[in-house]
């Protein structure tokens, strides 16, 4: 299969998912010329080195008028300024994707602002790592994992297929849901499992004089629920400001949880504690079962 | 050096953790002769087949009479049973130690119970995985990891050394702490943990009419934080119970937490979302360099 898709792919922002998808594209041959944006003069070498883009550049105007494909991969706050900058540039027809985190209010800006000219389709990348930044950029870290477009009454089904296309060629698993069930959906599996991690580290902080020599004796389980607890907090906020309502119904929920989980200590119910931590283990070995299901599909060529 | 440190050491229970011990023990040479206890007769072939001891048996009586060290490693609730079944058998002077979770009532039931005959020493390989059984057994699962040991004021300083010098001969980190800080060190970082991970499944399951397909959606942050929701119900219904002052306290702190994050995440109030995530990523990040130190300290020979 020829895989180059399109002339031009204009990526917007560097990070660690900008950077692995340019090195992914530029590995792949997903296009002739694939040009990044950054903001800072210092990244354009890091990116060059990388091997993440064909060109780098800092005028983001210029590098959108030849692109078929522009990919905002910016921090949610900064999508729908960087629309607004871009809406005389970009070219008529071209596919503009994402990578946000939360799909309704960056979808419905997207559309409204690039709606009329372009072709908009929300993507999200469950892909992501607690660093940040190209230095730790690798394509692998998309290799496996899902990818949601979020397709709305406004979107057009051949570039929705493109940008599939884009993904699966990238190794990821596409899944199709609307805006507003992708951020039902990804506060419960994304956003509650990082604000659970951050506020373990801070009970830890809060409920000992010595939070260190307490993590001194940590097993490789405290380390893997508390991984993600190492992410951005600036990020984090956009997101959970993002999908307010759907994060805050999440951690309530979960605040629930922990309260049967309290009654049932509390009254030294071990019927209802086993009840309660059989009921989680029964869902999470279900869902491993279902990986390795997953992990046995042959893969697409 | 010569490792052998014991004519016997006798193992009494060989699922995940005492049957890594064995077979690290048999691999390294610590004794000339270890003995695994198991219940089922079915057993006996599995701990044979794993290398996991010299000999298996299913008499209790006749494992420990010969034995220099004991090691139980058996569900909290069996050890003192086990116990007052081996007290008129067992060699005076024979060190006793075990792999409880939990340190308080648990050292406390060996010094009642064995302490006038034995030198009892409390120990606590902080290794394990959500899996379980002989067939998972791998002495892998202690290499790096901290044991803690808890001496109290009735035990042998010559005891702990030989205990503390088993750990260390299997890879383990040792440190001390008495069995009362122990225990609230790990409520926080072992019990809470596993309390926050059973608690997001159940939110998962409790907040969605498709659990599965929410699931379905799941990055790696959401595998590695709720990977030890897999682990027994049982085993943790026995360990918070054991633990129970402790681990109220710390899944109190951990809902008080949360609730901090639903206020800041209600009133909109992005400076206090930031502080409290920029908070946990703080204490993270520590650990985590702590972690690296100890990668780069010289390994005992």
């Amino acid at each position: 299969m020829n895989t180059c898709m399109f002339d031009q792919i204009t990526i917007i922002g560097m990070g660690l998912l900008g950077g692995s998808i340019g090195i992914g594209c530029l590995q792949k041959g997903l296009a002739k010329k694939i040009v990044a944006v950054v903001r800072r003069k210092s990244a354009v070498d890091e990116v060059m080195e990388k091997k993440a883009a064909h060109e780098v550049t800092l005028d983001i105007h210029d590098a959108v008028r030849r692109a078929g494909l522009v990919i905002f991969a910016v921090p949610i706050s900064a999508i729908a300024p960087l629309a607004k900058t871009i809406a005389d540039d970009i070219a008529a027809g071209c596919i503009v994707t994402d990578v946000a985190s939360v799909k309704g209010s960056v979808v419905a800006d997207m559309e409204t602002i690039l709606g009329q000219r372009c072709r908009v389709v929300g993507s999200h990348p469950m892909a992501g790592s607690e660093k940040s930044g190209i230095a730790t950029a690798d394509p692998a870290i998309l290799t496996g994992n899902v990818c949601v477009i979020t397709p709305t009454e406004n979107t057009d089904e051949k570039a929705s297929k493109q940008v599939a296309q884009l993904w699966e060629t990238l190794c990821m698993n596409v899944r199709y849901l609307s805006p507003k069930q992708h951020d039902e959906n990804v506060a419960l599996i994304s956003h509650l499992p990082h604000a659970a991690a951050f506020a373990l580290m801070n009970a830890i902080n809060h409920n000992s004089h010595n939070p260190h020599e307490v993590i001194d004796l940590a097993g490789p389980g405290f380390r893997d629920v508390t991984r993600i607890a190492a992410s951005s907090p600036e990020l984090w906020t956009e997101i959970c400001l993002a999908n307010k309502a759907a994060v805050l119904r999440a951690v309530k929920t979960y605040r629930q949880e922990l309260k049967s989980l309290v009654e049932a200590l509390e009254k030294e119910n071990a019927d209802d504690l086993c009840r309660v931590f059989a009921e989680a283990k029964k869902l999470k070995d279900a869902s491993n079962e279902d990986i390795s299901r997953e992990d046995t599909k042959p893969q697409r060529k």
